[in-house]
């Protein structure tokens, strides 16, 4: 199983967690780091045969201008923590992959995203010619790679939330707006994710952007036997607020008021800065909470783009709750965490996950991964520790009926 | 069921904690408080039929001179929180259990507990005789009371270490180092388990006194049918630690350092402040840790007196983690609670299941109590959530079993 | 000296400050509390012959129906801190002032300071009217109680920023708009700061409301020879912050962010939550950082409405900071206080400063009050300890001009 | 002047603070870097004409084996702020420094230094013959290097305290003591300082070790004219602390506690985790709040060695203050500095006041100084900007007396 290759396929290419993600992989293929911050590294995954690093190659697209090597030494320099000598020796291979990266489509993304781009979108290509152009660069892309699989990440810029409206629940419907190039019921992420399914790709979206995975596009996948997953990785406030918040229902206090202040300055940052896209990652992080407790607290979440920060995400939150005889008390954290260091590595686990439900003909949601995300699709379990049992039950599972997966055309 | 009373008897009984429970209870009794707090208030609970805190009465034991309703309005006063109307129509009451409040041991319990005593312990009477005087006391108020079921509850200042030696895992032999005398091998918390345990009361360990429920003790309870359980409330720092740690389990993310500082300022911060009685205190707390993780990263927990903080213990942890491709990272949090108000619901709540388990028979460890201490005796896990779904399996087959419990004599 | 009474005259008399402010002067004047945090109780200003709190008799005005009794009590039960023996002993007195408290004006407030006011602002009179009714009130206060000079403090909820004209520039012009009843160019706090100032008593605006004092104003009271001074107490975040930042420049170390996020409960957190009502406070406290530093880094300061706090406002600063050979650094720091608890002991201060300027027959500004003040008018040194320092000064030539104070009509 | 070289000899030159002032010398004698963390860069010293940066070489003496170059890529790796490529260019220069470090002394110096040095301090040599290779070793620095002169910075580990005895207040009994050998009222600080005083070095103590600069050797430098000061860098904790606390007493709030716990990971932290060691750091840490607030709040030091920290200081500081109507409230914050990057521009500028002081005829104490250490010799005044407006007046009063300083021989 170990010689297939598999092609990964970054939308965002250039971005600091695609760079991060390659970056590790090719320190891993060449034995220059470890695997910490992979989950499937771990005992209960081990014996499953998931897909090794070793067998990833890297391709993607981008909307910006920009160069991978540099995205490379920037999170060197800004985080201190990749050792020099080591991204030295792997730049010829990141050199070669940031040649192979084809362009993005900033298709109806506002304009936060559009100035990222460097250019107001033109768009003036229909949409169902930017999914073709879409399809063709996947499909050049796995056949210029001999891959069985490509399995697609969503990694780029959160977008502003796209309002649901009743194609977003009917394929057909959806289709028909796709012919009459409605282009107001779709966002980049949408094209990607049509072309991607369309093409037999897995599909995860890493990302908040609500254009992605929505429940039409769930039916299609699901027609077309392709494994999906998505939305926002749970990478850091809310990673923590998903382990902590069930502490407060196991000994019956009550929880006031929740306050989170997030700060970041990577390009993330710079885009969560415009209210409409922060907009869509405060929603994926609101909900947990309510989720878990079973009732809503007085509770905000605020995004702030400081840019001397640059990868290292900083969240205070503070939780007042109160106890028994109406005593009021605090609980507060502080979390330092380098973004992309932190989302990478799941990113790595995420593309075997796709590939392994990939090879035992699985499609539609995968509600196993729920762990990795802020607001998984399908599920509506968000206490941490529960969605991690979900995912060592199904490699149980997995491990019990055997390593022969379901005959594949 | 709920017509029969339940006798409580609080070793500590004049301590800020013992005052909180008496007046919470009484508080409840009246309605004039809600059940905040108290695990067995929730759901998965409700319908076990434990005995109900309106059928509790409350009696007990303290080395001190002191007042309980002194006690009752200094937490209020220091912590803020109690209404002091509440606190005047509960005087009387209080007054009552306060006359019936009997004297304690010392018996080797250090010269930090001698000097709250006031006076250096005499213990002039054999451990025979003290052990008889503490069974007086407490048939006295199981016969004054009409209770069918005393449980008692150690919430004394921690004593220091009990080295263990061979006879406290043998039963025959400890009880021949009572009878030689030799007090070397106990403590006072050890004095109140016999006794409790001969008199068939079960006995709760809130303190982590390591004198109380050593293995011969154990082996007593379960022969003499009583049911006991401990040791150390779990209430603040090493409630939250046990939230956390899993995540990095989860995530697989490597613990380098967590360094724990904890301040607090009431009696048990005074008795903390020595050497030996920390000592106690620091030994239960830490293992937790490397249990949860599976491996020992550099740790620490200090715990300071701070007067002027009295009951609101305050904690800060640091915790120092390695992601992938080698990134520090950290998360810090603060804990601010109080401390007695924390722990009373608990004691609330022990006492309901020690009474359930009396109800149905059961005898020696209560392990399904996991998660109320610190370190549970007889219980590898330590995860927060994997405990507290023991306690909600145990209420499920409970529940599953009916309420026909086996029948008593 | 000390026989003289000063009336002291609160705008937003229910409020909970003006509660504190009345309540801790009847305790002092009962000897049932001692004179922490208040500046003047200090060595440096003991031989001034400042008016001791004894002489101060309180009155004041609200747009609000409620009872100061009752902002006490509150007050009390939320911070958990003020002794209740005390307050019933003080309650008779309470209810003695509640009595003579006058209706506010709500002249041009928003639409949140309406509300408070329980229905939409009429506005029907003219402003000169609402000013003849504003004076009316002060000078029968001031017959009522006999009191040579009546001080004015606003302590009422922050308005709307008041955008700056020609008018607020030149008293001629202004009082122009007066008389042509241009509601546009005044809010309430310009009524009352107006009426003060013709009535010949000392005005204090201890809120950000910059409606109160502005340079025709100021021009009004040194004509009438009357001592004023502003703008918004400095009483937590921005008060650490006056404190700290020197530190950078002393080290020659570079803030390359400073964010600061604030919650908190009471009225003025619920008033604050208006976009409009906040931007005045964030004007007020934003300047600070950039005139001590003498650059501005990037820098936020955020306020948000967490009602559960109450009256304990909450600040977490995060300082993002550059040393020697690029090193990132941090500062972080939270500051929990009681916000009526910190503010009341600096009126009682001002109040004492303002008869004291009054008795010396000084007028316009005091910038010797800088350090009192977040927006200090008419002063540039934002640095705490240099405004401290301002304000030693001042006590020091004035103990030196000797105890004759000029002569008084 | 700036033709003029002064040589900086270092002891503990293979230590990371003194790899950090070497290498940052260097980058900015290069224009590698900028001066941010060097007071004496500031406007208000500019125009002094102290010795540029360009003017200093390096030399110096440990107890340990090691290299200078592999400390200094210990802390650019583990700060991850010290750019790669300038790190090469200054390798030659590193080495060239490095091969003429000398053998240091570990005379008295207790168990945990020596286990640094290796090997059981042998001190079979007498206290003259030690002080006399000392000499030596700093004479034929000034000669190889034709240094007019030669300042000595103490940099090595802390030691135990030196119990002070009559002959540390006595110079003609204590050199009687080195007479007779009497290796018990010296640590090996007393060594350099003697030899240094001797050859008429200035000499700056920034370490605690009390061994270093007792009255008698205070006398000796000011018969022999030179200039001397310490003790103790102030760089973290200790920093903010003398910022923040006279807040307290501007407020009149009154501070009940002063909690601070320091974590470190450096040489130093392995150190200071020697109980006897730690005590002279926390000695100097503890006089600071007694002496600004004029009286002692309940307060302790805590200095905990956590090796994953490395080089990043962390200090959390709890503050537990009582405002008016005895309203407790609280400030807390967290310091994260790179210890060797705040402290390395200190000790570039006191080499630089040094040679100023040097260039003046100005010797003994310079308690001008005394914002640069935790314990400034001399001084008693512990507030920061009360310190450093001491420089900036000690500067202001040596422009006025003009470029020309005394005639020297």
């Amino acid at each position: 199983m170990c010689e297939r290759k598999i092609g990964v396929w970054l939308i965002g290419a250039l971005g600091s967690i695609s760079a991060t993600v390659i970056l590790g992989a090719l320190a891993l293929q060449k034995g220059l780091t470890d695997s910490t911050g992979m989950i499937t590294a771990q005992e209960p995954f081990a014996g499953l045969g998931l897909a090794p690093v070793e067998t990833m190659e890297f391709g993607g697209c981008d909307i910006r201008r920009g160069s991978l090597r540099e995205s490379a030494h920037e999170i060197a320099r800004e985080t201190g923590c990749i050792d020099r000598g080591m991204l030295n020796e792997l730049e010829p291979e990141l050199a070669r992959i940031e040649r192979s990266i084809c362009p993005g489509t900033v298709t109806n993304c506002g304009e936060a995203i559009d100035m990222l781009a460097g250019a107001p979108s033109p768009c003036r290509t229909s949409l169902r010619e930017e999914i073709a152009r879409a399809t063709g660069f996947l499909e050049d892309f796995k056949a210029s790679g001999g891959f069985r699989d490509v399995v697609v990440v969503n990694l780029a810029s959160t977008e502003p939330p796209l309002e649901m409206q009743e194609c977003h629940h009917d394929l057909a419907l959806f289709e028909g707006c796709l012919d009459r190039n409605d282009s107001g019921v779709v966002r980049a992420s949408t094209i990607y994710a049509y072309a991607a399914i369309r093409a037999g790709c897995p599909y995860i979206n890493f990302t908040p952007s609500s254009g992605a995975l929505f429940p039409a596009l769930v039916r299609l996948a699901e027609r077309e036997g392709v494994a999906v997953m998505g939305n926002d990785g749970k990478t850091g406030e809310t990673l923590v607020k998903s382990a902590l918040a069930p502490l407060f229902t196991c000994r019956n206090l009550d929880v006031m008021s929740w306050e989170g202040f997030n700060i970041l300055g990577n390009m993330d940052g710079r885009v969560l800065d415009h209210p409409q896209n922060r907009q869509s990652k405060i929603q994926t992080k609101d909900a947990v909470l309510s989720k878990i407790l079973g009732y809503a607290p007085h509770s905000r979440v605020r995004i702030d783009y400081v840019p001397s920060l640059h990868d290292q995400k900083t969240a205070w939150d503070f939780i007042h709750f109160r106890g028994f005889l109406g005593a009021k008390m605090s609980l507060q954290f502080v979390w330092q965490g380098y973004d992309s260091l932190l989302a990478a590595p799941l990113i790595l686990d995420l593309v075997r996950w796709a590939e392994f439900a990939t090879s035992r003909g699985e499609s539609g949601l995968m509600p196993h991964l729920a762990c990795y995300f802020k607001d998984p699709l399908g599920v509506d379990e968000h206490r941490l520790y529960e969605q991690f049992r979900m995912l060592v039950e199904y490699a149980n599972r997995a491990a019990e009926t055997g390593a022969e997966p379901p005959e594949r055309s």
